[in-house]
């Protein structure tokens, strides 16, 4: 029997080593010119849908036709997270080690379930996390990439659940007590997320008050873990964050973990932003107390030039992660001794060469050059902030420790909230349709503020000025100070 | 105020390009040398930690560093699943167009979490999940990608739960009726880690047997969920599997839908590896009755020569997956009509590129050449299921519909289990010692198997051969038929 005619498999080599340089040569360019592109994509709901086909070609095209297609249709699809002039969100940034890592990590296409079935991705992953760690002021705990905040959290608030020793596992969460769980007002949606699929509910999950600062009220956290159990509730984890989404504010971890020691609950911390400024010795504070938590996650994929996804999950005790999810069928049976089979710590069981990025990262930086990109973040957005505290018709609404900047505009004699959110979200709107910079809003106790949030290697002082003026501009009030 | 001095914030442009240069070559180099290396790694368990600095550089190291130390170091410890001998677990594969859609991804680095963040990720992600839905047979679902199957199953039966309007979101499962959950002896075991995430537990997911073709038992699942009902239990979803992970089997689906209909549950269809078959006209069959799923997973990175990680979630009821997930925090609220946030349909918000990938793979192969290929991995498993089934002193223990054949060896008078295993499982270590093949076990009924599992592109009819050889070698007996 012969088989039919399939004139290569794949691409040839030399074919694919043409294609290599082509898409090589695009990159650089798009390196180049996304500066020069509008950030926001100014594209219409519809418009890439009702440009491409209803069906997939039925015969293969040249790759000249998905580049071109590439560059006239896909690309003005994109909100250019690359841009320099991304400052909303949180600003982030990938890196040339970090694509050169993804493009290897794609040929080499292994999946790292079992230890055996990529030894180098299970070790590196080992390595690139102890690395991590050290360079956080960390532990050497264990360690293991997922590829989102929302994953690292769900996964260790699954093991916060097993650690209640009410056997969830075996017999399900209906017939026990309804689980009680913790974090600030300004916690992540992750953390209600997770509560979500985990079965607690939003009845079980306890938004805490901030202070003025964003930082969870700790005596409030006590009460509420105290008054839930005089009403047969069962307090089972706290989430601290370290960073939080809308202001950077840091949780008092120490205090908290002091808390969740007195009552025996699991402590998970948030850092996914802030925490990788810790590589920066004049940082080290902003994991202050962390080494006494349950399970803590910061991400590369934020604030450590690693491109998207790459969350770091760590915690002081694995076993509890194992005890929740290690379920070996027969057909993935091992018999390699005094290896670690990733695929037990988690409910995820592929796993892509993710430690791959992160090594080349540290690998190119060095921690001393990640310290000091980290700090001139910082210092683009402490230099903003002087610029807001010194004008009269801005207000500053939150502290800024880090490389974010919560502000509005508030000219004299306007004290409405309604009226300062309306002024506020059309300074905004005008601000992202000039196409030079992006940025975001939120709410801080009930008042809208602009956010510009700086993480991204090509941001400089001259875009931040650049985002300040077209502010002022927005608003009609001078850009004084710069 | 002025900076630190930082030479470049990240490589230069000229720089990168080199790099990029000296990457590709390497991936080609790769690419060409990959099948004269042992499939299996054959590093003890921490070479590479021990090969590898303790803590990160302080100081950032020139490309040529890393590079080299990726040869010499990590590629001995990777099991190559792009090797052609790979024939373990599901044989995969990626290809060239997805290993440049991953370089271009990476570069792009963008998140789409809402829309507005990357509308051409949105859109198209809707339209290579239509391409793939059209290709596969399937109504024109909702669609959206995840990372696995693992995920995909788990979002999946958490809109199952919701689906029972229990209001499990609001309230949590405590003081709810046990759930039940079903799925054949035979599922994948990411089912029973999403009951365990879902607070279903262990006890709540009833394995129902399956016949002497490994297909779900439909009368058994009727009387299963009948029984449950009576025990004031709540059935609330069925895992039917299209291509289970050990024999490739095919569940009834059509009849399992019929009864989930009759009784209110939510059918979810793990099609994840044999899914893909459907796009081979004459494997049309693969996903009969499919269309009357609640949702169901495929994943291109098992058989559509897409990179890992690459999922295919689709269903018919995404309101219910939105009712299940949506919550939008200030931060992330926007303003655009028509546009569909991924981010409310899932527990994960960040979000990758994936969809290139996808895109690259239809355009560059078409779905005839999909097609092709796919029947082509279907004839070699074929062939090699002929020698089996010629063999005196080989058993085939299951059918072999796709690219997977379960077979053993069985010498004349040999009858005991705990014998043919030992000899089986010694004959497995032999071949794969060999570093030409890598081949997995599994049981069946109780039976310990050697599974072929073909789906990459490299793999030939000589390399079967090979492998059948090498297995008669192992096993002192001839290898006829070839």
């Amino acid at each position: 029997m012969e088989s039919e005619s399939i004139d290569s498999p794949d691409m040839s080599n030399a074919e694919f080593a043409k294609a290599l340089e082509r898409v090589s040569d695009w990159i650089v360019s798009y390196r180049t010119r996304v500066g020069g592109l509008p950030v926001l994509s100014r594209i219409q709901p519809g418009d890439i849908e009702k440009a491409l086909p209803s069906s997939a070609p039925l015969e293969g095209e040249p790759v000249e036709a998905w580049l071109k297609d590439l560059e006239d249709i896909i690309l003005p699809g994109v909100t250019h997270w690359n841009h320099p002039g991304f400052m909303a969100y949180f600003g982030i940034t990938g890196s040339a080690p970090g694509i050169l890592a993804e493009l290897i990590g794609g040929a080499i296409n292994t999946n790292g379930m079992l230890w055996k079935t990529c030894p180098a991705l299970a070790e590196l992953e080992r390595v690139v996390l102890r690395w991590y760690a050290t360079a956080l002021g960390l532990p050497d705990w264990f360690g293991m990439i997922t590829d989102t905040a929302s994953t690292s959290t769900l996964v260790a608030l699954a093991a916060a659940r097993e650690a209640t020793g009410l056997d969830v596992r075996q017999e399900g969460l209906s017939g026990k007590p309804p689980l009680a769980l913790y974090c600030s007002e300004e916690a992540h949606s992750s953390v209600d997320k997770a509560g979500l699929v985990l079965g607690v509910g939003m009845q079980g999950i306890r938004r805490i008050p901030s202070s003025e600062a964003f930082r969870m009220h700790v005596d409030q956290l006590e009460a509420a873990i105290e008054k839930d159990r005089q009403d047969g509730k069962h307090p089972f984890a706290v989430v601290a964050t370290v960073g939080t989404t809308s202001a950077t504010a840091v949780d008092p971890v120490r205090e908290i973990a002091a808390v969740c020691r007195r009552h025996g609950l699991w402590l998970h911390v948030d850092a996914a932003y802030a925490g990788s400024a810790a590589v920066a010795p004049e940082f080290r504070w902003t994991l202050d107390g962390c080494d006494q938590a349950d399970s803590l996650v910061v991400n590369p994929h934020k604030w450590l030039f690693t491109p998207i996804d790459c969350s770091a999950l760590f915690t002081s005790r694995p076993d509890i992660f194992r005890n929740a999810f290690s379920l070996v069928p027969e057909y993935l049976r091992t018999d390699v001794r005094g290896a670690v089979d990733l695929m037990d710590y988690s409910f995820q069981l592929g796993r892509r060469f993710r430690a791959l990025k992160l090594w080349f990262v540290f690998r190119h930086f060095g921690t001393r050059g990640i310290a000091a990109r980290i700090r001139e973040h910082v210092r683009l957005a402490q230099e903003l902030t002087s610029w807001i505290d010194a004008h009269p018709q801005l207000e500053r609404l939150a502290p800024a420790p880090f490389s974010v900047v919560c502000f509005r505009v508030h000219p004299a004699g306007m004290e409405e909230e309604p009226d300062l959110e309306r002024l506020n979200a059309s300074v905004l709107q005008k601000v992202n349709a000039t196409g030079e910079v992006f940025l975001s809003h939120t709410k801080l106790k009930g008042r809208y503020c602009l956010r510009v949030a700086i993480g991204n290697l090509q941001t400089n002082l001259e875009r931040v000025r650049r985002a300040y003026r077209l502010v002022c501009e927005a608003a009609g009030i001078p850009a004084t100070g710069i």
